[in-house]
């Protein structure tokens, strides 16, 4: 189960590996595995709207049950992919990396990581290295 | 008409078409004429969103009169189509394959099914199965 | 967890004791604790836009944590508050009897049934009935 | 400003505060003058939708000027009033206690904190209590 300690711990290990990496500020939102915020940061210098593009990264990774890779390799193939998932999701979809789908070892969805003020490679880095410092397994 | 009855049958032959094929956890929804929903269900492993997802793609069978290959190549050669038919439909639209229409044999439309968990492909093979299995008319 | 296993079960026998009671025709959901669909049916004779109302009366026991007569009781007395709830949660609020949170044994919210078809007291004693009959706890 | 420490340091504050009063699991949400999120956390036992409810709560807060009770009185006097500000700020208005205006001694807005999990006076006081001890100004 995704415990509030858990997702707190995700995001500050998230923001440690920003701050290693070097990278721009950044905002982390933690979703359980309903899609529903536990935890969200958004770093000073990061903009106004990030909240919903952090959400929008981890939202559909919880929903499809695949990681923001995924997703924008869909995306890329079909465009309408795009807009047929805004559609049902209530526009909570942005199929780009940085969405990263939260497993226990066992293959069950515990939730997802969603980043977003880097590059979105960056991004995703950072939330994979931290769910796999906390034992879980992370898919990008 | 689409009886309760059809309805869970035609579910229950899609789920039983789809572990003889060995797919992965499918998510089933079954509309009758008008779109609205008879029966649902979501197996263990399906990702939170599937029922968006499964309705999305028997929701336009239903509304527009044609199965999701129809839809499908319709998306892939108009983008827009799919935006403006999102628009009308308030977001219910997802123009892949796995959505089939429901026939009788006069051809009168009974409503569709929607089916998502594993490819587009599989996922339309085992809803044509059940129809089919059902003395009726598959439209893929 | 709620399994489908366990929802289709919860199901059928909300069904079977509507059926003891004579009620009239029912369509009961089913949703896990993120509020997403795991199985649904309409029975004959139920009306066209039943799901929408059956997922509405279970929808709000999930995100506030509460069963269908304490929203009720909120919503008698304050109007405005149905307004509310229905802004943030994208109109899927019904705060009347028949959505029944589910809780194990240890308290923990499972999901929730939602019915509807006969009166409102009627829909949500069929549901209670189910779910302590399957060693759960119902909150009506 | 509404830096990202200060805001952490509200909602830590606020969890606090509630912890010595011994209430009930809460969700905080800190957002900065222009009503986007800056921080939030959701206690393990908090139901799932409560991000949306705190948000709400914090959210008219900013968008008016106004402090929750202020926002409850007029809801109150004018149901109509709750529809007319859900329409214009896109269904994210609860107008109950437990929003709370944060302004600096001049008397400029910050952001507000939006609280929600124990009774709606509880959940003002416990934020209330983090922005006086902060140094800065509340209005519940």
């Amino acid at each position: 189960m995704l415990t509030s300690a858990l997702a707190r711990s995700l995001l500050d290990a998230t923001l440690a590996h920003a701050q290693q990496m070097g990278l721009k500020p950044l905002s982390v939102v933690v979703l359980d595995a309903g899609g529903h915020p536990v935890a969200f940061l958004r770093q000073d210098g990061s903009s106004a709207g990030r909240f919903e593009v952090a959400r929008g990264k981890a939202y559909g990774c919880v929903m499809l049950g695949i990681g923001g890779a995924a997703q924008n390799k869909r995306a890329e193939a079909q465009p309408y992919f795009v807009q047929a998932m805004n559609g049902i999701y209530d526009g909570r979809f942005v199929p780009v990396q940085g969405g990263v789908l939260i497993r226990d070892a066992a293959g069950t969805v515990l939730g997802a990581v969603g980043v977003t003020g880097d590059t979105s490679e960056n991004d995703a880095a950072c939330a994979v290295a931290a769910i796999t410092a906390a034992g879980l397994v992370a898919e990008a």
